[in-house]
Order: structure tokens, then sequence, then C-alpha cells
């Protein structure tokens, strides 16, 4: 019996190699692709003062928060999102020239209840650009979004956008107090999970909406514009003004139309206007969008972001407008291994050069050097077991070539190579050391 | 003013940009590294159960650990190192293959009093072999700490080796019982920081070693072999032998013949005995190294690292050999920033594209798109803010070519290129978009 049980806490996660592999991959092509658009990567403390993290995502977000205090008695906070903790970065230094892009790869920890595909650690991978208030902005993170997807060869995807200015011209409308807006956005943005029979009920039960309200509400984040069926941003913005001539509503209306005249210049079809899109922190401002995979209806978000101009101010003391987009790494991971985009691999290199005991254990630490430094990743066995158990060991692992360095090898300069992967009985081959690397190779590019 | 003061908890620290970009070149040649050696990447949570962490660093490790009682009243704590993770998860996971290898690079925290290079939190990054006892895993390691070194074009290093067992040997023969043996130890780790004098003080103040005992410690951790004045492995070696006849000591020479045996015979010539190496933590049972730069004396360990034979079974009920290294990511950035092998940058992509208005917007976005698409990386300024302000913000990032697109450029499919780094006045050329790709990568080249 072990002295402890190893066991994980719940709503926490291992990442084996089988899935390490791939999502790595997923990783550095996500961070090429902002790299390309010029975000540099930044990075900040896992722990936060607790009240650089309080106040900014909402009742329920704060009640999530892991915190505690330090031996040393201070108030202390897991990150919960990566975007405040940029907040506090853009107005703690004074030196960072404006506008300013960065993206991060970083775990958040939320005390969610845990359940399928919720967890309390989650890699959160976001890129924002602070110092544009234009929507300019908006349409790059948009295009970069889409860029990510494509990237990654998802084939069918959609960015759906909505504009909180344009919420909050609505709830003026229906005499819904800014008190409760933040409530009532909560709700709205439960709607693809709950269905509307269960919000309409919540935005009485909970948010204590009379029922012209209610109506209202439903009634406008279904509008879907035209009579085709199909929806119709243009014909959605037009509605919009009509319903909104003055106030917020008509300056999100108006951001709404900027945004969707860049992003139809530029031939991004992905994008549509979704009136329900509402987006659950506190802090959005203006744009705000989810990304979707048109093959996995019903997942949910892999993606989502917005227009936060308010946030910075908190810790600047001068508002700076900024936008961004946060990419739910592990949630994408499962979407793509869904859609066969992504295989689980066990290994990262497909030849193993086996040890047969001490007295060749120089000749086989040699034989990998040479491989490697031909730029020909390799495993070498790292205890002198038998070969059986050295090839089974290739085989478990996916392995490919298997190389045989024994005391007869060496003394002729030489090594076995073993194809595991050719059905033929003659599968191993007898070459010089010397030609080796020019033998894998060949093998290698003709597979 | 401000909401709330932006600042860090004591003793931890943002990464901006311009320490990230090369910290990230860093990180990728290392793992590139690992996986050529077939070291696949593994990931476990910050937070565990505090019981998984206790009780495997010894009682100052137990006092350094973030712990806390979550709102479910769980007792948690933040991993401290990588090492009790692996070991928790080959416990737990009954259907890994042995021999395991995995790489980690993920952050750590431990709350010690911060200090000039000592942090809170700090990212480590390990790799280890898992289910071999042969010392041609120990020797791999090795040989894996000088191939990232070399790989990061670092020319002067050296890896000091030592043995546990042979410390070990070393206490039985001064008649120092087991219970005080890691605090002996602990005390002789510091001795680079402290010097021999008060490594004394300690020894018999905190330790309780009389006279004899101390004398006998630091004779034999200054043992150099040879009478050349250079250190010599082989003869170190044979004194020990002499030394040891039998018990763990002599074990623990075998070992270091064995392991010197690999190291010479492949050609490590920066691996020398230093019996001075003594590692702080309690788990290790054998091989223990640390590595330095040659070019830095004093600067302390970059890498280091042991075999800890018996930490596993805590968690599987079955021992299980397994030796490891583990790379101070932030030290070594340090490190080689000094070194001048690594320099800051402020810009992942050294194209700016210029935006003039909404109106220009969709051509400039278009461009940017196009350089994208052919390999360019570029940033498109996110504001429609004057031209001068975009020209100075590509000069303080230290970009070299600013695209401008204006209405007249979008009129003739042109767009104007300027090259900040020409000193000539003539430093701006009409380029026509069709051969603009063309025209910046033969720039790029000449350069």
């Amino acid at each position: 019996m072990p002295d402890v049980v190893p066991r994980l806490l719940k709503g926490f996660r291992d990442y084996l190699p089988a899935k390490m592999i791939p999502r790595q991959r997923m990783v550095a092509a996500i961070e090429r692709t902002f790299q390309s658009f010029g975000f540099p990567p930044l990075m900040t403390p896992a722990l936060e003062h607790l009240d650089i993290l309080t106040g900014k995502y909402g009742e329920e977000g704060d009640s999530l928060l892991y915190q505690f205090k330090t031996l040393g008695g201070r108030d202390v906070g897991l990150r919960y999102d990566l975007t405040v903790p940029l907040a506090r970065v853009i107005g703690q230094y004074g030196d960072l020239t404006l506008p300013f892009r960065r993206y991060q790869i970083s775990p958040v920890w939320r005390a969610e209840k845990p359940g399928r595909g919720r967890f309390r650690e989650f890699v959160q991978c976001d890129a924002d650009i602070v110092g544009s208030s234009d929507m300019s902005a908006d349409a790059e993170l948009v295009q970069l979004a889409c860029e990510l997807l494509e990237t990654l060869e998802v084939k069918s995807y959609s960015v759906r956008l909505n504009n909180r200015k344009v919420l909050t011209g609505l709830m003026q409308k229906a005499g819904i107090t800014s008190a409760v807006e933040t409530g009532v956005l909560r709700t709205v943005d439960k709607l693809p999970k709950i269905g509307e029979e269960k919000m309409r009920g919540l935005l009485s039960s909970e948010n204590g909406l009379d029922q012209a309200q209610v109506d209202m509400i439903c009634e406008f984040v279904s509008i879907e514009g035209g009579d085709t069926g199909e929806k119709d941003n243009a014909e959605i913005v037009n509605q919009l003004e009509d319903m909104f001539p003055e106030g917020p509503g008509a300056e999100g209306v108006a951001e709404l139309r900027q945004l969707f005249a860049i992003l139809d210049g530029v031939g991004v079809t992905a994008a549509e206007i979704d009136l329900s899109i509402a987006r659950g922190l506190t802090y959005y401002t203006g744009t705000i969008y989810e990304t979707f995979l048109g093959d996995l209806p019903g997942y949910g978000a892999v993606m989502a972001g917005g227009r936060y101009d308010g946030l910075i101010g908190t810790f600047k003391g001068q508002e700076i407008p900024a936008v961004g987009i946060s990419l739910g790494i592990d949630r994408l991971l499962e979407g793509l291994v869904e859609l066969s985009l992504l295989e689980e691999h066990d290994t990262v290199a497909r030849i193993l050069v086996t040890v047969f005991g001490p007295d060749t254990a120089v000749y086989s630490s040699n034989v990998a050097r040479h491989l490697r430094q031909a730029g020909l990743g390799c495993e070498l066995f790292p205890s002198y077991a038998r070969m059986g158990k050295q090839f089974r060991h290739a085989d478990r692992r996916g392995q490919r070539w298997v190389i045989v360095a024994g005391a007869d090898e060496e003394a002729r300069g030489e090594v076995a190579v073993k194809d595991l992967e050719s059905s033929s009985k003659d599968n191993q081959e007898t070459v010089a050391l010397d030609d080796l690397v020019g033998y894998l190779k060949g093998k290698m590019g003709e597979g």
C-alpha cells in the first residue's frame, strides 16, 4: 500500500503525454498566428493581491475566486482570467507605449462546481489590443479568431457578434434599471444552455422583470433580419438603427455598422450578428462576441471576448479603451479531437535506440547522439533490459524504427535497423553507422 | 487616482514583452532539445491535495509551501516542484508503460523570503526518466544537460556530480546518525554561498557535530584527486574506493565509476566529480549534480537534479527508480542575458501596416492579410491615429518596415514602404501590392 493515495483534486486534470503532444502542436500553431499579427507574449503571476481581482467579474465571479491569507497575513487570490492582470499591468507600468498588444497563455482558476467539461483549472489564451477605441481593432481581433481556426484546419465556424451598448439601449427602452442590468445579461447569457422557457422564468423570478419586459427581451434576442430565414447582418443593423435613434443603443449600432463595414470589406463571411450574445462578465462595454464550431452544434463557444473600455481605468485613474479575445485551449482541443483534426500520440521521437548492457552503453549513446545531431530525434532505452522488452516498449509508444547496437555491430561500425511497421519478414537491415542518417531519412521520405 | 493601486505581491514578477520574446525563444530551443531525446511533455495541476506535497522536501521545504483550505474545506497546496507531481502521476496511472520519460515546464511556488534573484514564483523545467536504475539513465540526463547548454550557445559550463550513497557512507564513517543526516547535507549544500568558516560553525552549532566530524566533512568535500591541481575524476573514484570498501559508500562509488565510464566514452568533458555537491531536498538517493556557467563564476547552479529511487514508492507502494534534471528557466535566462547570448526585443513583427482612417481600414487590413499569408508577420496599427504617431510607434517597437496604404495608394493598387533603418533620405519606395511580398523578402534577405 502507498503511504499517500495518489489522486487529483476534484475539477483538476493531468495531461499525460498522449494528450499533451497534440495539445502542444495546437498551442504552437496558435502562438505562431498571434505573432504573425504582431502580438508579443506577456506573463503575469498566478497570485495577485486580492483587491486586484475582486469587483471585476460580478458577484458570481467574486464568489468563485480561489482566495486565501498568506502566512504573512496578506489576502491573495489565484487569477480568475487574464484580462484583469493585463489591466493591472497597463496601470502599473507608465512607460508602456500605447497602443499595446500582447497575448498570454496561462492557467486560470475558478472554484466552479465541477461537471462535464467544466474544470476548476483551465488554460486561457488571450490576445488584446489596448489603447484604441476604433472599430478597426475589434475587426482585427475577429479576423484573428478566424485565422486561428483556419490555421487549425477548422472548416466551418461562426463568430457571433453583439454590442453591450445596444443591450444597454434595450434595457433603457424596457425600463430595466442599471442595478439589475448585469443580472439580466447573465440570465440572457445562459439562453443556449437553458432554452427560452427557463430564461423567461429566471428573468421574472431572479431578475424581477415584468411580463412586458420579458417579452421585449425575448423578441429582441431573436431578431434575425430579413425574411429569407437566413441571417442578414445589414438588415439587422438597419432594424436596430430604427429601434435606437439615440443614446447608448444608437452608439452601439453605429459601432456594429463600422465593424461590419471592415469585416465585409476583408471578406470575413463567418461573422454574424447574434443579439442573444450577452457575455457574463461585468467589464464589457461595447463589442462582444463568441465563436462556435459549425460541425459541433451545441458544443458551446471555443473563443469569446469583447471590448472593455472601463476596466483599465480602475488601475490607471484614466480611461484606456481595450478589446480582446480569449480562447479556451482545452475546450478547443477537445473539439478538434472530436472533429478528428488532432490525433493523440504517445511519442515525440519515432526512433528507439536499444542498449544491451554496460559494455555497449557508450556505443548506443554515441549512435543516439549521432542521430540527434543530424536532426533525427530518438529515444535511448534507459536501462539494460532484455531486447524483447525494449522492442515491446517501441511498439507500445508507436515508435517505428528500432536500432540495435550490440557488441558485434559496434566491432563492425554498424547497427541493425528494424522497421516495426513493415509486414515483411525481412524487416531488419544492417547499416553502416556512417550511412545510418541517410538510410533513415530516405526511409522516412518514402513514407 | 486609480480605485486600486496596481501592484505585485512581493517576490512575484511580470514578464513584459521585451523580456518574454527572448525567453520564449529560449524555451522553444529547450523543448526541441527535450523532444530530440524522446521526452514528451506532461502537465499537472498547480493545486494538489496537501498530503501529496508534505513530507517530501524536508522540514524547511514543508514550511515554504503555499497552503490553504478551500471553501469546500479541503487542505490544498500550490506545487513546490515538478518532481513530486510526477511521482504522484506514476503512482496514480497504472497503465503507464515503464520506463517512462517526460518533461514539464511549469511555475512552482515557494514562500521564501524574497531577495536578489530569489522569487516566490518561478518556472521550472524538468526532464525525468522513471523505471531505470541503470547508470545509462543518469548518463543520458547529464548529456541532456550539456546538449541544452550547447543548443543555447553557452561555450563554457561544468556539470558537477556527486552521489548521495557516498555521502551516506561518509556519515556512517564519521558516526553521524541518519537522524541528523538531512540537516548536515543541507548545511553542506550552503557551502558555496556561505564559505567554509560559516559552514563549520553551522555544522557544530545547528547540526551538533563534534570537531572531528566537522574536520572529516571539510576534508572530504575538498578532495580533488591527483597532485596536478586539476581535478581528476578517475583519481577521485580510486580514492573513494579505498575509503569505502563496503556498504552504501561502496555502492555509490561503483555508480560513480559506471557513470563516468559512459560520460568519458561519449566525450562529456564538462562532467566532474565535486564532493561538496549535496542538494538540499530529502528525496535524493544516488547520483546528484549541479550545472554551472563557466563564464559567470559565483552565479550559482542553473540546472540541478539527481536520482530519487524512493519517492515514487510513497505513492505506489512499490519502489520505482527515477532520475531527473531540473532547470530554472528564469535563472538561466538572466545568465544568458548577462553573457549577451540573448537580447531583449520589443516586437515579434518587424513590419507595421499603418491605417489612415475608416475609409482605408479595409485596404490596410487586406495589405496586412496579404503579408501574413505569405509568411510575413506584421502588425496593423489598431487605431486611426495621426501618421506621425504611427511612425513613432514603429520606431519605439524596433520595427523596421512601415507600410503606408492611403486612399491614393489604394486607387493605384500600391503601397509606400519606408525603411526606418535606412539613413538615406530616399528611404521610401512605392511598390505595387502584387510585388510587395517579393520586395520585402528581397530587402530582408539583403540584411
